[in-house]
């Protein structure tokens, strides 16, 4: 398969690193100005045929700088995790490259999970991207109904049927194509299916390619809770076509938007820098800029997952605004509001409640609320979220550890922040109470 | 904690390892007969405060002599997996020693997950080992109804509903009180619950002292399958007080011998031999004879599954005669037949075609015939069992790789066997139809 790798091949297989591009793109800053080495290096790129390619498009190479919006966006960000190590792909039409894919496929039989939505749009052409010149290889698929509130374990064991109809065994492949919730449910079929088969992630809206495909969190929702029951299981590949976002609703859109603006605010105060000047190309979707909000999305992601994979610590930073963002999906019921939306509340509720504390200068707070509300998402949790339900929600949440719950909250410059159980209560209260109604 | 170690934790520390044992138990051979190091050294022994105690009671040091049937038993068998490694504690009274439990249990709170069946018998006095001298813990408990029938995702479900009602944290501990049934379901629930919590082994019957608690294979099944979902997920420790077995009914106790013969048929000819000359004594529950059993067995599961956790080749041995058992279960409805009743016909069928093969002389085929007719074990499938019931469920088996249904076949000399996908088809037609109807 290798002989046959093409161009597209050569250009998924370029660098995220500035240091060895050969071109820049328009508007790139001298390599002076690139920012410090211990962020924005490559990672280790594992020695494979396609990353010995020379790199043919460059995405961005600099989180300051205006991608020019015309360039063709190719990309590999390598998740560096020992023995489950595997790269993200990202670039324009790699659906239209079956080598990519194929190459990552075990066995000879893959289970395509996707949805009542993105089925119609996407469901035919990653069958023939996975058989085009392969006749070994037969695929199965199950389209599950769309929506947050049916990640559950009735919808799960759909895919389990399936799998079991079809014979399938433990050298197949699991194919998640759709959003965060596909994914989440098909990695852990995949994790739990004769107690693991690998799986490929394919994710098709903005928040599952900056977020929810890369890093190995699979799971379902209960009842009572987000993500209580799941598993950290890693996929073989993520592959971002970014023509997928095409066909993204703009509230989807908006959702994802909501994860970007997290990676700036715990970790790299350049790219929410960046974003506060290209918000508006990311709303108008031009492809270059969406481009490199994923891509630095995905290094920031990748950077923070390979350091702690089972979120012992660091990783824990990634769930900024999500605490009091969990108790907004749960305690409106799944799918009245889309995940981002929840987060882009909780982060401005995060944000009021670090700066209550004393941890953030007003400014930061202030840019917090309008960078959301540049990108039209909520910044206040709605009204049927009373404080009492905030709080018995949020006793179950998973960062609570011997009854004490642990926040991610803003703390120092702008690109700072920390994962504790030490607070003022006061402050919590305080916040509740400030965004809620008794 | 370790202060206040009685005598019994120092009991429970001594080592498996004949060649450092200050005291040979009555009819232990000399040291120069101990059979091959490679076997029956111990394995690496961690260190650990109770380790370092000098061994008081000694089990028996070498399989092929007769255990005393006064020797109190006490020893730990150490499964070596890295930063997953566990000992295994077997003893009689262990449950009487709160020491031994609490020093595996991590948090505040403790979900005992067990049956209908075990709850009356021994959820007191398990709940009383985890909270004596220690109020710090707290202790939930979730009964669920007893059988294989049961081990499904909605009974699984029950687990997740207490564990999150209960408000459990990611500092939690599972404890799994009962049989295979209930190890392989609160094991399951362990790894999925907040992806994943400490859990501990409390195995009451044979079947799971001797094998199902012992590896991290944990799960449940589907209606078309045997545990087609599940997990690879190791305990802290298993705790096996051997006085549990004297609430055990006769046909569980055969059930556990199925998987005890099958370590000596698999890799263990002196131990084969050894049940050969004691299985009265096992059946009459002389507790030196269930003691050596259960130790010499988890040793030998041990050296196997340090070696190959994830079954990528060696651990599958340890399956003889489950394919075919397997497809009994299914068939006849899970629950009908004990797991051991189907895997002593499963292991007949296999040493049948075997034998069919020209793989083992016809001497060794009756041996197994001759030694679970004496443990009172069926010889011979049911009679609703037809070929085309085990050809259509074994389809589906986890063994199965890319369509060939892979076995595990007895070779050579007793104590020998292989796990292959190629073999002549005809020999497994033969021995379908020669235990079935059409």
């Amino acid at each position: 398969m290798a002989a046959s790798a093409s161009s597209l091949l050569a250009a998924a297989a370029s660098s995220s690193c500035a240091a060895i591009s050969p071109r820049l793109p328009r508007g790139a800053p001298a390599a002076a100005s690139v920012p410090s080495p211990s962020r924005h290096t490559c990672p280790s790129l594992r020695a494979s045929p396609a990353r010995r390619h020379q790199s043919r498009f460059v995405a961005s190479v600099a989180p300051t700088m205006q991608p020019s919006a015309e360039s063709r966006v190719s990309t590999v960000v390598d998740v560096d995790l020992g023995d489950r190590s595997y790269p993200i792909y990202i670039g324009a039409g790699l659906l239209d490259e079956p080598d990519l894919l194929q190459r990552h496929v075990h066995g000879k039989r893959v289970l395509v999970v996707t949805n009542t939505t993105v089925a119609p749009l996407y469901l035919e052409k990653v069958t023939w991207a996975l058989t085009h010149n392969n006749p070994n290889v037969s695929v199965e698929s199950v389209i599950l109904p769309d929506g947050e509130q049916y990640k559950d374990m009735d919808t799960l064991m759909k895919v389990f049927d399936k799998a079991i109809e079809s014979r399938l065994d433990r050298r197949c492949t699991f194919v998640a194509l759709g959003g965060g919730v596909i994914g989440d449910m098909c990695g852990f079929a995949a994790a739990a299916f004769l107690r693991g088969v690998n799986f490929i992630q394919i994710p098709t809206t903005l928040m599952a390619q900056v977020d929810s495909s890369v890093g190995g969190k699979t799971g379902i929702n209960h009842p009572l809770g987000k993500n209580l029951i799941g598993a950290f299981y890693q996929p073989q590949c993520v592959l971002i076509d970014t023509d997928t976002l095409n066909t993204l609703p703009d509230r989807e859109l908006a959702s994802g938007i909501a994860e970007v603006v997290k990676y700036g605010l715990i970790r790299d105060a350049p790219f929410f820098e960046w974003q506060e000047k290209n918000m508006s190309a990311l709303l108008a979707r031009e492809p270059s800029a969406l481009a490199y909000a994923i891509k630095r999305s995905c290094e920031n992601k990748a950077e923070v997952v390979a350091q702690d994979e089972k979120e012992s610590g660091l990783r824990a930073t990634l769930n900024l605004g999500h605490t009091f963002g969990h108790a907004i999906e749960t305690g409106t019921g799944y799918g009245a509001w889309l995940h981002g939306e929840a987060i882009a509340a909780g982060t401005v509720m995060a944000a009021d409640m670090s700066h209550r504390l004393g941890w953030i200068d007003e400014s930061i707070r202030k840019r917090v609320v309008d960078i959301l509300e540049q990108a039209k998402l909520p910044i206040t949790p709605p009204e049927t979220m009373t404080v009492e339900k905030f709080k018995s929600i949020m006793a179950v949440d998973k960062k609570v550890a011997d009854g004490l719950l642990r926040l991610i909250l803003l703390k120092g410059p702008l690109g700072s922040c920390v994962f504790t159980g030490e607070y003022d209560r006061k402050a919590l209260d305080e916040t509740l109470h400030a965004f809620c109604n008794n």
